[in-house]
């Protein structure tokens, strides 16, 4: 088998870390597996370099992006040659190479520049002499030879990229927490971990799934058809070995059709209506285009269009955007003739997901009504094919995970 | 002009000696010139890298160089970087290239790679462009494409490298010694700074140009006829200026033709004399053959090759291998038949130094004299053309720098 194993910051976080990877992946090429290892910075570097490359360029005229990403991308420089040192000491051969070594070509966006390809020559013929590669993640570089970097939690993406372009059999991705949780275990005591879910799937979870692995590498190995496999480091799991974890792959292939897979919630969000917004083409987008403008990041839209002239338009947002925001959208109400604006500063989405919900009628109704038997208010409600979500009071956050758990899972 | 400035570790060993850099580069700059700016790792940086992969690669049985270099080059990296972003706040054009964006080619000897050419191509438009360009000394890149490092104190080489691949005016070397001193400051009072040098005396200071330039470094120039200008760092001289330093040209250029421009000392070797080795051919070679081995590193050797068969042979080490090398002599004399070995465990040795020895007899014999009024007893003598070296007891050292200085110089 040809895999691909990715190694987060925490996984590689200091030398005894490296050491207990590099054992590991040692491991898994003497069962006779090819063995690519992507790794990432270690963890506080990244943020130790951006803080120097802000000291030095508090208010540069030219763009600092593509100096900020020659200083960042040291960091998963260094991680991969010390991954090449460790695994040359137990007796592994390895060989460690760069985005720009390899040709992991982007354009040239610094900061959050866009695959284009990969050239996949050296580390095959690193693989087939019997080399481990070690391959710098988040990097890459453009046509001119500056190196660019694609973005915060880019590693796992260069690892699903790498395993399409490689045609490995399986990627797979090392983190601090150990496979999908059909509930955040920390709030739900029932919480159990999933085996096998779909991209679709991972992909709703969001925010419970956004933990594990990024969501840009998992609409990547989507597009590519690439076997995720989500479980914790060896190098965090107590005793070195490695637990099984969550696999991920197309729906068809071993999917139980379960109604729901997983409930999934965010907490310390705010909400914001904006009453009896006129209903006019184009109107909406004025109310968010001033908040996109003050980079406030909008999660969750409601439009309830009621068959009169006007309707509610509700979102929500960070709690700590809902002063700015409401300022923004006093103003914007105003000037399009909208009524009054309301907020709730302390709301939660509740989420379930499941591949099943899609040959199933009533699992809306069945959350809804689980809900009520709680005596939990249902602010805003949004669904997509396999997904269902609801804001409602923080403070009813716990109770309504347990009992949409119990409800629905076990 | 095209100007290569290069700083090394302690002109650029945080963020506030860099942005210092980055203005007097700026400046340069601005008087019309185009600056080429080759930097180290920032002071501690290297070192810092090598440990912790020394700690992770104890005993690996592949060599770990190629991986040390892909480790230890990200220092130079992330200075270039920072200088890059440091220049642009200031509004000052910049853009930062590691050797293997540039291509500075070399062998693909790790650790301590041989230049083998530099491509100038990007560098020149980059520069056309109206760029400050910051190259990372001490990288190389071989014909695969894998980083490498051309040994401690390359940068100094790279930036003449750099400086004779441009045909560049000059190439001013900043370091925290504001240039080349007559003698070292601290041991005798009348030191004074010289204006300007050449290539020949320079290299034959040795030691005392060693603290302000590497030697390979003035070899390269002297190759390349590189103009230098060694100078103390706007980043730690007071105020931010930079006062004149030292110029080092070819001999026939605005050289005065002074009888001896630098008293010159060691402290802290040793001395070992083997007596009485027979008079053979290849036999010395097996006295120092046993010390190469052990990677003990002899400085000065004297042969007094008397008129019977057999000579005395007396070198000098550093002052921590004397007991190893003392044994290693004594095994090698035993062998050959020789006599004695004696020891003295604590010499220095005197150098003057000056392009004007060549049409001027007698200063040998000067220096002689003026230790003798000293009372101070001569144990090693060796001379080239432009250099008288001794070797005394260590507790006259102050003594015979004081004593030469004023006798030829002030």
């Amino acid at each position: 088998m040809l895999i691909v194993q990715k190694y987060g910051g925490t996984s590689v976080a200091d030398t005894d870390r490296i050491k207990k990877v590099a054992r590991f992946a040692a491991d898994t090429a003497k069962q006779g597996n090819k063995v690519v290892v992507v790794v990432s910075a270690m963890s506080g570097e990244t943020d130790r370099l951006l803080k120097l490359g802000h000291v030095i360029a508090s208010e540069t005229k030219q763009s600092p992006d593509r100096e900020l990403d020659a200083l960042i991308s040291t960091g998963e420089t260094s991680t991969a040659a010390l991954m090449a040192l460790a695994l040359q000491s137990i007796g592994q051969p390895a060989v460690s190479l760069t985005a720009s070594q390899i040709r992991i070509v982007t354009d040239s966006c610094h900061q959050r520049a866009k695959m284009k390809y990969i050239e996949t020559g050296r580390i095959n013929s690193e693989l087939n002499k019997g080399n481990i590669v070690i391959i710098t993640g988040f990097q890459g570089v453009d046509e001119e030879g500056d190196l660019t970097t694609i973005g915060r939690g880019g590693s796992d993406t260069s690892a699903v990229a790498i395993a399409a372009a490689l045609h490995a059999d399986c990627c797979e991705i090392y983190s601090d927490v150990d496979g999908l949780y059909s509930a955040d275990p920390n709030v739900c005591k029932n919480a159990v971990k999933i085996d096998s879910s779909s991209y679709e799937e991972l992909l709703e979870t969001a925010g419970a799934g956004a933990k594990v692995v990024h969501m840009h590498a998992v609409e990547l190995a989507a597009k590519h058809d690439v076997p995720l496999q989500l479980k914790r480091s060896p190098s965090i799991e107590a005793g070195g070995s490695v637990r099984s974890g969550t696999k991920v792959t197309r729906e068809e292939i071993n999917m139980e059709q379960v109604l729901v897979s997983t409930v999934s919630h965010t907490s310390s969000e705010a909400k914001i209506s904006v009453r009896d917004v006129p209903h006019k083409v184009g109107i909406v987008s004025r109310i968010f285009q001033p908040l996109a403008k003050a980079n406030i990041n909008v999660d969750m839209i409601v439009q309830n269009v009621a068959s009169n002239l006007k309707s509610d338009v509700s979102f929500t947002i960070a709690k700590p955007d809902l002063k700015k925001a409401m300022q923004l959208s006093e103003i914007a109400a105003r000037e399009i003739g909208a009524g009054k604006v309301e907020m709730a500063g302390d709301v939660s989405k509740i989420s379930i997901v499941g591949i099943g919900m899609r040959s199933h009628a009533g699992v809306a109704a069945k959350m809804f009504e689980t809900l009520a038997k709680e005596g939990i208010d249902i602010q805003m409600i949004s669904t997509s094919e396999i997904k269902v979500s609801v804001v409602i009071d923080a403070k009813f956050m716990q109770k309504a995970v347990d009992a949409l758990h119990h409800a629905f899972i076990s």
